[in-house]
C-alpha cells in the first residue's frame, strides 16, 4: 500500500516517492495526470531503473536515491559494517549512473554514506537505521533548501508574476510559487508542453493547477513569440546543474528560450540550491543523450514519418551570458557571481 | 477517383491538390503519412472548410482555391457574364477568409479572376473555361516560381548543405533540395517536428525522405542546442507572408529559431516567392490564432492536463534583424533590401 502523504498540503508530485516497509513507492510520471498508478520499487535495483526509466524525474531521483540507499542499507543486516559500508557504496554507485546531467543523486548518495559514517564513527553499528536517519535529514534539508530559493527567487517580481516555464521543476517550482502566493502577488503562469515526454503539459499544468494558479499551456516553438509581445515579466526553470562560472544545464528548450528572453529584454532566472562546486564549466557536465525513438512517439504511440531518424539531447547548456540571475537557497546571484554562494560558505564555516 | 499525378517526379505531398470532374481531390495532411486519405471537395463551400480544417495547409491552399474557383466559375454556368463574374468574386472573399495569414489564397483568387476579366474583355463569355485556363497558368507559374527560388536558395550553400527548418514549406522546401541535389551538394536535414500539427515530424520527414535526403527529427525545444553546438550550416523555411520592411511571417517557432540562429552566428534564410507590396511592415500581418485546445492535443488525443488552457497562435513575426537573407524567384535579398523586389520589376515594366 502506498504510505501517505507526509506533505498534504503540497500538490500530489511533490510528495510523490515515499518509502516504506515494502520497497519505494513512485507515482509514475509517464502517465501522470491520466492515469495515478504508484510503481513499487522492492529492491535498490528496482528503484535504479525507475529512474532511468523515467519514473520519475526532476527532483524525484533525489528522493529515490535516498529510499533506494535506506533500502541498500536494509540489504546490509547480518554484515559487518565494513562490508555493509561497502555495500552501500556500491548501490550508490549504480544509483549515481542512472541519469548523467543532474547531480542530485549524488548528492543524494553522498548524505547518506555521510549519516552512516558518522554513526560508524561513533561506535554505532545500526546501518539501516543511520541510513535511513541520514535520507529522513536529507528529505527535510532539500524541502527546506527548495523553499529558501523559492522565497529568493520570489523576490525578483513585483506584484505581478507572468512566468514562463520549460520542464516541470518540481520543489523548486513549488517552492518558487508558495512563496509568490504568501506575498500577494498576481501570480500566473505560461508553461510550454516540453516534448517529447510533455512534463510541461502534465506535471507542470497540473501541479500549477492544484496550487490554484491560472496557467495556459502553449507548444515549445511559441514562447518566443510570447517573449516579444511583452507577455511575460520573467523566464524562469530549475536547474539540473549550475557550473562555478555560471552556465545552467537544464531540460533541452532551455537555451532556447533564455535566448529569446535576452533578445527581447526578458529576464531569465535558473533554480538551483547551489552550483556545483566540482563543475568548473558547461564542458564539465556530461549531456545525457537519450534514444532518439523517443522524439518518434508521443506519449507510446507514433507520431512521426517511419522514414526519419529522432535525436534526442535530454539537456542543453545555456551559456552565463543569456542568464539573468541564479537564485539559490543562499540568495540571489548574477551568473559570474555563482561561485562567491561557496565563498559565503567558507566564511562562515571559518 | 483521384486523377493521376501530372509530377510523377515530385514528392506525393508536391502535388496533392488535384482537380478533377467531380470536384477537388486533397491529400488530407493531417493524418499523414499514417494514412493516405483523399478528401473530395464537390463545391466551393467544402474546399473552403477543408482548407480551415487543415486537411491540406502549406503551398495546399494556393492550389485548393484555384481549382475552388474553377468549381465556382462551373457553377455559373447559364447564367449572364456579369453575374458570374460577381458570384466568382464571392466565392473568392470566402476563400480569402478561411486562413488570414497567408496570403497565397488571395493571389490565387486574382489570378483567376484576372484570366476571366481577360477573356470577358475580349468577348468571350465561356467564364469557367477561362477560370480553368486561368488556374491552370497560375499552377505552371507557382511551380516554375518555386524552382528559380530554390534555385535563388540553393547558391546561398557551399558543398555541405546541413539545413534545419520548421514546419513544412511543401514546394518551396521541395525547390530548395531539388536545386541543392541538383548541384552535387553533401544535403541533410533537420527538421523540428512542429507541434501542434506535427507537420515536421509527418510531412517534411517523408518529403525529404521521398527526395532521399538523411533527415534527423527533433522536438522544437532542441535546435538553440544544436545551433550552438555548430551542427547546422543555415536554418531555412519557408514563409506565409514577407513584408516590404523584411519582417518574416511563418509559422510559429519560426522566430525562436531566428534569434538562436543569430545568437550562435548561423544564417537564417527565409524562402518566399516575392515579398508582399501591400504590408509594409509585419504589424500589416493579421495573426491567426487557432483554437487553444489543438495544444493540448495530438493527433486527436488528449496530451495535457484537463486543469489547463492552450493558446495557439498560429504564426509569429520575425524581425529583419535576425533574418539573414531572403531567397525569392528574382534572386537573394537582405531583409532590408527586399523591397528593391519590386523595383526591379518596375524597372523591367517600364
Amino acid at each position: 500500500m502506498v504510505p501517505a502523504s507526509a506533505h498534504p498540503e503540497l500538490p500530489v508530485l511533490a510528495d510523490s516517492v515515499r518509502l516504506a516497509d515494502d520497497g519505494v513507492h513512485l507515482l509514475d510520471r509517464r502517465v501522470f495526470p491520466f492515469q495515478r498508478t504508484w510503481v513499487l520499487a522492492r529492491t535498490p535495483d528496482e528503484v535504479a531503473e525507475a529512474i532511468r526509466d523515467m519514473v520519475t524525474q526532476s527532483s524525484g531521483p533525489y528522493f529515490a536515491v535516498l529510499w533506494g540507499m535506506v533500502l541498500a542499507a536494509r540489504d546490509t543486516g547480518g554484515t559487518d559494517p565494513a562490508t555493509a559500508r561497502r555495500a552501500l557504496e556500491r548501490a550508490g554507485e549504480r544509483f549515481i549512473a542512472t541519469r548523467p546531467t543532474n547531480d542530485q543523486p549524488r548528492r543524494a548518495v553522498a548524505k547518506v554514506l555521510a549519516a552512516v559514517d558518522e554513526a560508524l564513527d561513533a561506535g554505532d553499528t545500526e546501518v539501516a537505521a543511520a541510513a535511513e536517519r541520514g535520507a529522513r535529514a536529507a528529505d527535510t534539508d532539500y524541502r527546506r533548501r527548495s523553499t529558501d530559493m523559492g522565497t529568493a527567487a520570489a523576490a525578483l517580481f513585483g506584484d505581478r508574476a507572468r512566468v514562463l516555464t520549460h520542464c516541470f521543476g518540481d520543489l523548486y517550482l513549488v517552492g518558487l510559487v508558495r512563496a509568490l502566493l504568501r506575498r500577494g502577488a498576481d501570480v500566473s503562469f505560461v508553461c510550454t508542453e516540453t516534448r517529447p515526454y510533455l512534463q510541461g503539459a502534465r506535471l507542470t499544468a497540473e501541479t500549477l493547477a492544484e496550487m490554484g494558479v491560472p496557467t495556459t499551456l502553449v507548444t515549445d516553438g511559441m514562447p518566443a513569440a510570447l517573449l516579444r509581445a511583452g507577455e511575460i515579466d520573467a523566464v524562469v526553470t530549475a536547474s539540473d546543474r549550475v557550473t562555478m562560472d555560471g552556465h545552467v544545464i537544464n531540460k533541452v528548450g532551455t537555451l532556447g528560450l533564455a535566448v529569446a528572453a535576452r533578445a527581447f529584454d526578458v529576464p531569465f532566472h535558473a533554480l538551483c540550491h547551489a552550483p556545483d562546486p566540482d563543475a568548473a564549466t558547461g564542458a564539465d557536465v556530461p549531456i545525457e543523450y537519450r534514444d532518439g525513438d523517443e522524439v518518434l512517439h508521443t506519449l507510446g504511440a507514433r507520431t512521426a514519418s517511419d522514414r526519419v531518424t529522432g535525436r534526442y539531447p535530454a539537456f542543453d547548456v545555456t551559456d552565463p551570458e543569456f542568464v539573468t540571475t541564479i537564485a539559490t537557497d543562499r540568495g540571489t546571484f548574477a551568473p559570474h557571481q555563482v561561485h562567491r554562494y561557496w565563498a559565503a560558505a567558507r566564511a562562515r564555516a571559518s
